[in-house]
């Protein structure tokens, strides 16, 4: 299958990042053709006043994209707005599209309504999703992993792939998506992870900071005392467990210990740090080692952005042919 | 002043076209630095489901441009889709226009209701006057040739011009709208020139398809008979009158015969159709020459393309630049 996916440059990547990270990995390890890139023109549909860590972050990602364990031989690693042919597929998709269809989208009707902190009123915003569906299908994807909030975008994607063939013949395949299982985290306090609220952990974080995260981390409010039994659906740390403690036994040792006041919440935090540390100990060394050797990462990302623009183009080739816009 | 205007490439060039070459023409004779370009993106906003006339009209409208006056040697002649970098800076112009004041514009309003032959639901047509603000901004230009219905459209580029440069720093100018005082020509029939009504002139025709069109030419329905006195401000004639016959004792013929029923119909219109064979007989002979040299329009036309993305590339640097997200 040939795979696309892409995060946003709006901040340094966190623990949220890399569980999706594992899933592009193991689509990477079973063979497909992946493209993976950052998404900076996104980024600005809310961040438009706030460009100025974009080129950071988005070198930040990349390097964290490889430390997770994508490689750059094997997958496509670039950045959105360097291949600006998507910019010209988003313009003409936007012909293909009803306004109403995206005021209807689901993602944006409850983005409009929940974030209110930042200024969400643009046309920019409300073409998200056809943005999304260039960026798909420039690659020719057939296959998108996402998060659940996302299928109706992927159904957006497939609609305008659906409308452009009918209009100008077989160009585009109709991805679909790739839902994983995982426990979408919550923030540290048990709200959702946002940027204003401080309340995520970030991947580049040594030992001791992680334990400084952790440490004061929300628990179910309803375990006031340490005699106190607890419930662990009620706890975001547990939801961290389920991510990061592989161990069936120190799953079932948390659970029961938290239910029968067992064990602290400290002692449950100390387990999730151990995990959680050993779990990054490779990325942060990958990490150490691009910043000791920054020209690599800039070699890999000029890298990926040539082969990614290469795809592109010859998919935009076959778009102005078939529309018989071609100069 | 730099100068930038484009027409869209929905059909071969007519008599409305002629009047405002002459505008551009005058444009660039005072010394200007003139940008004219064939907007073929912005046709698929209204019609992405006949693309198959746009490569053909986009090169008979090119050749008009010459053959009308203007010099491929002083002006910019180009193509909308050949210059990638409109619609990157599409993109970026999207996320700081808020949809309301898209929907509010008084064209998108007008044209939604009372164009019911096409779909004109796209978010591509909503973004109509954002892919104008590229256009215009792109090349710097400060001086827009508009009808008046789009000095609304130069009015949303000021304001994306001065949104930008407060984000990011004095990058664009405020171009302004410059208005002819050129009569508007009607349909043959009087009614709006439309393409579902054929009820207009196209430049290439001769002498003879000429007069097919002119001779039976709407008049004044007042004026039954010959002998019945006409009101010329009642006659699609008199405006083409208006238009293209420039010698005053003509007009004064015409007036004051119509009025006093002195000239019939067809007298009237047999000096229309004298004065705009005298009009077109250059244009004709200039359209002929391409027509047996086929590749020197072509030739003309990449080299007017090449001058225009040299021009865009450069404004994108400064925007890239200004943004921090340059790649």
């Amino acid at each position: 299958m040939r795979i696309l996916s892409g995060m946003r440059s709006t901040g340094k990547p966190h623990l949220g990042h890399l569980i999706t990270l594992d899933k592009w990995v193991e689509l990477q390890e079973q063979g497909n053709q992946c493209y993976y890139f950052v998404a900076d023109w996104h980024a600005l549909t809310s961040h438009i006043d706030s460009t100025e860590g974009f080129r950071e972050w988005t070198i930040e990602i990349i390097k964290t994209y490889i430390a997770a364990g994508l490689d750059p031989e094997r997958s496509v690693l670039f950045i959105q707005s360097a291949i600006k042919e998507h910019a010209e597929l988003f313009l003409i998709f936007s012909m293909l599209v009803p306004v109403p269809r995206l005021e209807r989208m689901p993602t944006y009707k409850e983005q409009r309504e929940q974030i209110t902190d930042r200024d969400l009123s643009s046309a920019g915003f409300l073409l998200y999703p056809v943005l999304q569906a260039a960026d798909v299908l420039i690659y020719l994807a057939d296959g998108v992993p996402v998060g659940e909030d996302q299928v109706y975008h992927i159904e957006l994607t497939r609609e305008i792939a659906r409308k452009f063939n009918n209009l100008f013949g077989e160009v585009f395949p109709e991805p679909k998506p790739i839902l994983s299982k995982v426990t979408k985290l919550p923030g540290t306090d048990g709200r959702k992870m946002s940027k204003s609220y401080n309340n995520f952990i970030l991947i580049d974080n040594d030992d001791k900071s992680l334990w400084k995260k952790i440490a004061p981390m929300m628990t179910d409010p309803a375990r006031k005392r340490r005699t106190d039994p607890g419930d662990p659906k009620k706890c975001p740390v547990w939801l961290y467990h389920k991510a990061f403690t592989h161990s069936e036994d120190e799953l079932n040792w948390v659970m029961e210990g938290c239910k029968t006041a067992g064990i602290g919440c400290l002692d449950c935090k100390r387990v999730l740090h151990k995990n959680l540390v050993n779990r990054l100990q490779p990325v942060w060394e990958k990490l150490r080692e691009f910043d000791e050797h920054p020209n690599i990462i800039m070699d890999i990302i000029e890298e990926g952005n040539r082969k990614a623009r290469e795809s592109a183009r010859e998919t935009m080739e076959k778009v102005r042919d078939a529309m018989k816009v071609s100069w």
